[in-house]
C-alpha cells in the first residue's frame, strides 16, 4: 500500500532575532528549502526549539510556513504539550493554520507516572479529538520516556494515528515495529546516522535535524536507496555520521544554527538557555562541513 | 534579618471538571484554606499540574486566587516555561494577575545542555526582566536537572532572586546552601518528610503538596518548631512521612486529589495523562488519613 | 585484511546445581554446541553470570571448556573485574587455563569517575600486561558506562586490543567505529536483534546470548549474509527479534536457561539473586520457541 | 534497648604501593586510628576500593586489621559480591579472619532484575548462611539500586540482619525506617553531611569516609550530640559539609587518600582506574583541611 508521507523531511530551526521570532528569515530559509528534494517541513519539532515557543508564536510559524512552502511540500507541526487538553487545543489551532499532520511527543514532566496506560490514554484522547493525523514521537534522550513497542503496535490501529517518528536510534525497535504494524503505518527514523539501515529495515522516510544543514546529502542517500544503489547509499551514510553526531549529540541546536549561517541560510541565536557555540566547536563544525563539500 | 516569606505554603491542586478548569471549585477550596494557618498558596506548581495548563488558564487561576485569598495569604505562581522569553512573558502576565512572587523550575527539555552557564543565563535573564521576585525551584525527580549548589549561592546575590524551593529532599544541600547565602535568602523545603530537620538546619519554611491534605498538621509542626517544642515537632514529623510518601512518590497528584475529596475539599480528576487511583491505592490513602485523624 | 575471529559466538550460560557449578552439564552443553556452526564460545560473559562466579570457579570453567570444545572453536573468557590489577590477574589465570582472548567490560562501581582518562588508563594497563588479546566490551545497560567512541578508536591502535563487543545496540556507533578503526579490528555486535544490519555496516560477527537457544538460526543468518542472500537474511532477522527481546530484555538469563532446558540442553537455575521464571513468562518463551521451530 | 554498635566508624582506605596492598602502611594507619574515639573500622567498604580487591587480599586486610586494631574497636568487613553464593563464601572467610559483622551492598550488575523479590532472596539467603551478623548497605550512587524501605523493614525481623548503612543521604528514608524497625536494629548513616540530623532522627551512628580524614571532628560531633549540646553539634556539622562533599562527591577516593597523606597517614595511590588528583583539586582539598585545622 502506498504511504502518504515518505522521503526526507527537515525538522526546521526557528529563527530568532533579539529574542523574537524572525519571520522574514524563516520565510527566506523555507524559500531556499523549496528548491531541494525535501518532502516537507516539520515546524515546532525538537530542532525548532518547540518548548521555547508559545502557542501564539507557533501559530505564526505554521501559517507562514504553509504560505511560503511549495504546494507539494508537506507541513507537519510539533504540537505535543504535556496534557491531552492542551495538546488538542494547540493541534487544532495549528491545523487551522495549515499543518497537515501533528508530531506528538509523550508527556514527560510526571515521568514516573508515564506507564503504558497513561501513554495510551493520552494518545487515544488526543487522536480522537484532533482534526489532522497524528504521528507519535519517541525521543527518550529529551523526555526519558520510551514509547513501549507494544503500545505503538496497539495504537497503530487507531484510525487517526498514522505513524511514528523514532529518535532513540534503535534499529531493533524499528525492525520489530515495522514487522507488526499495518502496511500504511509510517515509520520515520529521527536519526540520520542510521538512515540507510532504517530504510533497509522498513522505514518509509526520515525526519531529520541534519536535513537543515545537509538536505542534499540526506535526499541523495534516500534516492540512492530507492534506486537500489545500496552500496553508494551506504558509502554516503558513513560520511554523514560524524557531522550528524556533532550537530545532534555533541553540540545541539546552536551548532545546527551555526552551520546554517555558514551555508547561507539564517541560523542566528537560540533562545536562552541555549547558548552560542564556542570557537573550538565552530572549528569542528566547519571541518565537517568542509569534508562534506557543504562549504568551501 | 526578618524574611518576607516564612511558614507553610500549600502547593494547590488545580480543580478540573470535564477537562476544563473548575473555577468555582478552586475558589471554594481557597476559601476553606483561608481558615488555616497557611502562609500562602502556590498556583501552578508541580502539584497544580502546571505543565498541563496553558497561559490563559494560568492567568485565570492566579486572578481568582488573588481575589479569593485572604489579604494576608501570599500568592506565588509557578511560571517556569522552557525558555527565558516565554517564562518572562508568563511571569509578568501572572504578576499583573496578582502573583507576588514567581516559582521557577529550570528548563529541562534539552537537559544535556543544562550546564552551569546555561542555567545561570536563564535565571539571570528572567530575574532581570520580571516584575516580581524569583524563587528558584529544584525538582530533579521531574526535571532530571539539579541546580548546582554553587549556582544557587551565586544567584542568591541577584537582587531579584530571593529564594529557593528544593524538592529533591537533600538535607546536605540545604545545610550547605543555608550556610552560604545571605541572611534574607529564603530556603523552602519542598519535602514534608524532612520538614522538621529542614527547619532545624535553616529553612525558613516549606512549600508542600501535603499541605493540601493535611494543612493543620503541617502548620502545627512548624508552630511547634518555632515555639521550641522540638520533641513534639519531631513526633509529628514521624507520623506525617508515610502519608506524604504515598501522596508524593507512590501515587502522585491523583492521590492528593482523592484525599482532598475525602476531606471535603474538591479534588476531582486530573487532566490526562494522569489517571485516577485504583481501589487498592484508595484504601491505602484512606488508612493513612484515618491514622492521622484527617477523616473519620 | 582477514580477521582472526568472525562469525557467531555463543555467550554460554554457566550451569549450576544446588548453587555449585555443574561441570558435567557444562561439558554436555558444549559437546552439543560442537555440532553447530558456531565459531566459538564465551565463558564468563554477562550471560554466564560472570559477576556471580569467583576466580577459582572461572578457571575451572575455562579449563573444561577448552578441553571439551572442538579444536576449531575459539574460547574467549570474560575477565573484567573492577581494577586493572585484578583483571590482569584473572585474565592471565584464564589464559593459562586455555582462553584465547579476553572480553573485558569497563569498571563500573565508581561510575562517576569513569571518564575518558580513567577508562583509557584501565584498558591500556590491562592490555599491556595480559598474555592474550583484549576485546573491549560495551554493555551500558548493566554498567551505565558507555565506552566513548573516540576512546575505542584510539585504543584500536594498541597492539593487544583487537576488538570490541558492543551490546548497547547502537548501529550509529557501530557504523562510525567501523569506518575509523584499522581493518583488522574486530567489531562484534552483542545484539542479535540488529545482527543483519550490523554485518551490513561492518561487523565481523556477533557474540550472542541468543546463540545458546537458537544457534542454528543465528549461524544461518550469518551464512546467508556472507553468501549475499540479503533478503533471506533479513527475513530471518525479523523473525528472531521477539524471542531475542524476551530473552535478553524482558526476562534475562532465567529465560535463557529455561529455553535451554526446553531444547534439550541443561539450563537449570541461576544463582541467587536471579530468580526462576514464572508461569506466564514460560508460556511466552514456549510460544516464541514454537514459532521458530526450536521446539515442537 | 542498648545497641551493640554505635558511634563513628571509619570506612578505611586500602593502601597500595606499586599496585600491591601495602600491609605495613595499613597497619600504621590503624595504629594511629587506635588513638581516636572511633568505634571501629570498616575494611573493604566502598572507600576501601572493595571491588578492586580480590578475596585473598581481602582476607589479608581483615586479618591484619583485627591484629592491629585495639580490642575495643570493632572490625566490620564489606563482603558483598554479586551472588549470594560468592558473598557467603567471602563473608565466612572474612569472619574466620576476624570480621565481627558484614556490610553487604546489593547485587547490581543485573540491575534491571533487582526487584523486591530478588533482593529479598539475596539478603535472606546470605543472612541464613553466614556466621556473623549482616548490615545491609544502600549506596545507590554506585549501584543504581535503592533498597526498598519496606524490604529493609521486613528484613529487620531476620535474626541475623542487624542493621543498615544508608549512603544515599535520604533523611526521609532514615526517619521512616527508624520509626518502623525493632529497637535493636542499627541504622548507620553513610553521609557525614547529614550526621547531626541523622542522629537526631534516630541513627545510632555513622560509617564515614570522612572519618579517615577528620575522625576527631566526626567523633566530636557525635559526642556533642550525645551530650545534648545540639547547637554546638550543629555548628560543627555546617563546617564539615564542604570538605565532605569534596571528598565523597566531587573527587572521591583519590582525594581521601591525598588528604590522608597531608595529615601524616599513608594515603598513596588508588588502583587503576582511579587516577591521582590534579593540582587544582589538591589546592581545594588543602584549603578545606586548613579551614578545619586538620593541617597547618
Amino acid at each position: 500500500m502506498e504511504k502518504r508521507f515518505k522521503g526526507i523531511f527537515a525538522a526546521l530551526t526557528t529563527p530568532f532575532s533579539s529574542g523574537r521570532i524572525a519571520v522574514d528569515k524563516f520565510r527566506e530559509n523555507i524559500e531556499k528549502f523549496n528548491q531541494t528534494g525535501l518532502s516537507g517541513y516539520i515546524i515546532m519539532g525538537s530542532t525548532g526549539e518547540a518548548p521555547f515557543v508559545d502557542d501564539e508564536e507557533a501559530e505564526i510559524l505554521v501559517r507562514e510556513a504553509r504560505k511560503t512552502a511549495s504546494p507539494e511540500k508537506y507541513i507537519i507541526a510539533g504540537t505535543g504539550r504535556d496534557s491531552a487538553e492542551w495538546t488538542v487545543k494547540l493541534t487544532n489551532r495549528l491545523a487551522e493554520a495549515g499543518a497537515q499532520a501533528a508530531l506528538i511527543k509523550p508527556p514527560y514532566y510526571y515521568k514516573s507516572r508515564m506507564n503504558y496506560s497513561a501513554l495510551k490514554a493520552y494518545y487515544s484522547e488526543v487522536a480522537d479529538r484532533v482534526k489532522i493525523p497524528v504521528i507519535m514521537y519517541n525521543i527518550p534522550q529529551n523526555t526519558q520516556v520510551w514509547l513501549p513497542l507494544e503500545l505503538v503496535v496497539e495504537l497503530s490501529e487507531h484510525q487517526n494515528i498514522i505513524g511514528l517518528k523514532e529518535s532513540g536510534g534503535s534499529l531493533a525497535y524499528l525492525s520489530e515495529v515495522c514487522s507488526k504494524v499495518p502496511a500504511d503505518f509510517h515509520y520515520f527514523t529521527g536519526s540520520a546516522s542510521i538512515l540507510y539501515s532504517a530504510l533497509d529495515m522498513g522505514a518509509c522516510g526520515a525526519i531529520l535535524a541534519l536535513a537543515n544543514v545537509a538536505s542534499e546529502h540526506c535526499v541523495k542517500l534516500y534516492d540512492l536507496f530507492i534506486a537500489g544503489k545500496k552500496e553508494e547509499a551506504k558509502e554516503l551514510q558513513y560520511k554523514l555520521i560524524p557531522l550528524n553526531r556533532a550537530l545532534t549529540e555533541t553540540y545541539g541546536i546552536p551548532a545546527i544554527k551555526y552551520a546554517l549561517d555558514r551555508r547561507g541560510f539564517y541560523g542566528g541565536p537560540c533562545r536562552i538557555p541555549l547558548l552560542p557555540l564556542d570557537e573550538k566547536a565552530k572549528i569542528e563544525i566547519n571541518n565537517y562541513l568542509t569534508e562534506l563539500n557543504l562549504i568551501k
